[in-house]
């Protein structure tokens, strides 16, 4: 089954967690895997802490000094930057459900990653 | 099912748009999820932009500008970057597939990302 | 079928080859593919090369180069580096599998990344 989620970003670089919107429609799945898929080329799917906000602001912050927005880029976007933090953050997540539950960590949060916003962006689960 | 394609790359670093080549294989494929693996340890695989064939030469060069072919490397074949860009890419990317088509965004394509060519090399898609 | 794994790291970072402990369990899979995943938000799975113990080497310390420990981070744990590596090379990994045996390449290995140990960590596989 595939379901197509709609989000709003309010920032440039914004990570924001999804785990609750796909925790929802999981009850009924016994045992598989999920796959969340970004079909953006400046966003993208990534799981990491989200018990501490400087969890992610120190993620987005070190991406941004590694990979500026201006540095000597030709694509005329301007925003060759997102397009390689998508690449290396990646288009999609997979997790194991298991009895109805996402098998995820105790500290572990399913992020949608924003890189050239703000915008209305979607994403997809397949389960 | 598993198929595996063969492909010439032509450069030390270089994307190959393969979306074509896998969308082929697809019409029959109803609902599902695929798998697009690199058995290489220097190449990977991504999605990414390809309407503007600067976005793939902008992210290859910034790369190369955050990890260097010379470096002070210990491995004795001189590829130890191409290693690292392998592993921050992933070895492979999952599509989910609707009516037999990729659902994939507007602007995304599915890139062979070679990291020490030129080289034969191939690549696996499993449906 | 979901499994369980757990492994000791013995140092802050640290690639530990996984391969041979999933391969064990894959005798009776006819065709299908593999998730091995990792439950927590500072360790990460990754393929890549095993045959010259200089590649991890490499990897992990131009990743220390431009990630290090200590770089004016806000979260107060003090590992925020380690997040960010989680991120960037991702908490799974998918292989495919034919006649029981897992498709990796002649040089690829699977790796557990330990980027805040040592500890004693665990990771999924789902078949």
């Amino acid at each position: 089954m595939i379901r197509q989620f709609t989000l709003q970003t309010s920032k440039r670089n914004e990570f924001i967690d999804i785990t609750a919107r796909i925790q929802a429609l999981l009850e009924e799945v016994s045992e598989g895997v999920i796959t969340v898929f970004s079909p953006h080329t400046t966003t993208a799917v990534t799981i990491n802490e989200n018990a501490d906000p400087d969890v992610p602001r120190d993620i987005l912050k070190k991406l941004e000094e590694l990979i500026p927005q201006r540095d000597n880029f030709s694509h005329m976007e301007g925003n060759s930057d997102a397009h390689i933090k998508a690449s290396l953050f990646g288009s999609s997540v997979r997790v194991i459900v298991k009895d109805g539950k996402l098998l995820l960590g105790t500290w572990q949060s399913i992020f949608f990653c924003e890189f050239d916003g703000p915008r209305t962006r979607k994403f997809y689960l397949q389960f």
